[in-house]
């Protein structure tokens, strides 16, 4: 039925369909809803303390027997450099004047945690069936004990060479991160945005340079998408900003009228949001220190001094200093619920499929 | 055969396959191996005095009976800006010194001319069946006398604005123009490069935003790209960057060793080579001044300042300050000439779209 069924039997799924983990944006129950209807639901972690991922996790194994994705980002810590704190803080003092907000001497709080003993201890508790990690890999020590508890190891590439490290470094799926994809670059080996690569040159090269199942993500936002990626020689698909618009979303109200409203320019790469590239639709923050600063503080610190303004522009009903997270596909999305999307893009899909004979 | 007809029924071609236009890298002999072998092959006249044009479709009609594309560039002439030329000089004066040349008065010549009333009358004369442009639209007057003479019309957006725009004006078919695609964007509404778009994303959005045949361009360089293109909408590809390895390319073997050698992640769009954003792949100017520079005088004059340092780089073997146009898939291309190159092409890509079944 599928033309290319090894991740599906690699992974034990019904249908070559990830929903995409965001963190910040997807809990349980989008990863439940997906994974009942047949693809792979995810659950972000990046932004969970220890709690939260064992209560998530626990609700996610009463509610489906189906295989799970958790995602941790594997960054390096960043350094507390209080010089360029500060220089971030003066370029924002305007805002904060025009807010009437107090510039309070702050400590950046580290609001995305890297995959750590910790978190490994808690995979080698729940023992999930995939584990996909963002930003590389975690070192060889907890790699080889995720890789022992018999986990389904993925990451992101969004170039040859870093599919080809991820691949000689164990990784069992990679995924193809194209240049239209929404949410944060998962380059490691490069942070040269001007050379990042979209969907159509990027998957039929990763799918030549490595062995393993490829996932496409970037720019899939319906069947027409999905048939293009098995096209090019990918085994699935990731899917994220459509199911930012389903039911089972934790986005506001703001960010939810932004994708409605999305034009397929509307989107660009900024650090701004947490210092390091991620796409999003452009709004006045962005527009007017950005997209790109050499400013920010390094990952994720950039956002603690955005986040008072953020809170005081939403209270007025303006999203000009949130985070509106978007592929370059919003404009094909609809609202629907989590397992609905996800059969009715597996549908849509086959027939495309089917149509092209 | 082909999944969707539209295309080759509008032009009366047998391959849904239009050769790029390439100002500078492409003439008579590769326009007339693409018609001959089943494709649409394209004259680009946007560096060639009229005299050569009317010389080059002379070749080409003798040696095709087939429908042929020529092509224009539909710029704004640039205004001489002293100033900003004295400016641009002065960020290249070091090369200058490294390679022992004289700074001299330049007066920038303009290599690229646009469409203007001669060119019309040129294609009054020897009617091409197709006739394309890049950058926009010729103004009404002209665009009408173009119609008039029964040439199809084709132009390239970069965004579903831009896609709309030349539908509403006339244009028969819209080429989308992704994010991969090397050489200029054809970006005529916007100038922000941020918010370009991948073609994953962007041909669904245009095929769904217009009633004309679609054809996708940007990163297709082999059968899987083409299978995919019709996945998302297109009725045709058009490609450039392979057509560049091939026998008929008139590209210097810098290029053509860059070519073969280039990586995924090799290219970034860059202004300083003309002014205007091109995708080429990185060599030591763009690294050191680019790739892009707000010192760039007018599309497109940039170029005439570093025409000296190409020619002494290159008479050292070194590309450093030539323009290497290429797509993001270069290196799924391969020597060959072009009539082959069109035929494996058409071949693979009708073999990817069974294979799906």
């Amino acid at each position: 039925m599928w033309p290319d069924c090894r991740l599906l039997d690699l992974l034990k799924i019904k249908l070559p369909i990830v929903q995409a983990p965001m963190a910040g944006a997807s809990g349980s129950a989008m990863a439940i809803a997906t994974s009942n209807a047949g693809g792979l639901g995810s659950l972000p972690c990046a932004m969970l303390n220890i709690e939260a991922m064992y209560s998530e996790i626990g609700i996610i194994r009463q509610q489906t027997n189906k295989p799970v994705n958790v995602n941790f980002f594997v960054h390096q810590e960043p350094s507390q450099d209080l010089k360029k704190q500060k220089s971030w803080m003066a370029s924002l003092s305007k805002y904060y004047s025009e807010f009437e907000l107090n510039q309070f001497e702050q400590k950046s709080s580290n609001g995305r945690a890297p995959f750590s003993n910790d978190t490994c201890e808690f995979i080698e508790d729940t023992k999930p069936e995939v584990v996909s990690f963002h930003f590389g890999l975690p070192k060889k020590e907890l790699m080889d004990r995720v890789k022992a508890i018999g986990c389904i190891v993925m990451s992101s590439a969004t170039t040859v060479d870093e599919a080809r490290w991820l691949e000689a470094r164990g990784c069992d799926v990679i995924i193809a991160q194209g240049y239209e994809a929404g949410g944060h670059r998962a380059m490691f080996l490069s942070n040269d945005i001007n050379t990042q690569i979209g969907s159509m040159a990027l998957i039929p090269q990763i799918s030549d340079a490595v062995t393993v199942p490829v996932i496409a993500a970037g720019g899939i936002a319906d069947g027409r998408g999905v048939a293009a990626a098995f096209s090019l020689g990918a085994s699935g698909v990731q899917v994220g900003t459509p199911y930012l618009l389903t039911k089972e979303a934790l986005v506001n109200d703001l960010h939810r009228k932004a994708l409605k409203n999305s034009k397929s320019d509307d989107t660009a790469l900024t650090n701004i949001f947490t210092g390091r590239p991620a796409r999003g639709i452009m709004n006045r923050v962005m527009a007017e220190i950005g997209p790109i600063s050499s400013k920010t503080p390094d990952f994720p610190l950039s956002g603690t001094a955005l986040t008072p303004l953020k809170i005081a522009a939403e209270e007025k009903g303006l999203s000009d200093f949130s985070s509106l997270w978007s592929g370059q596909a919003a404009s094909l999305a609809y609202e629907t619920s989590s397992a609905d999307f996800t059969k009715d893009l597996a549908r849509d899909a086959l027939k495309r499929m089917g149509s092209l004979v």
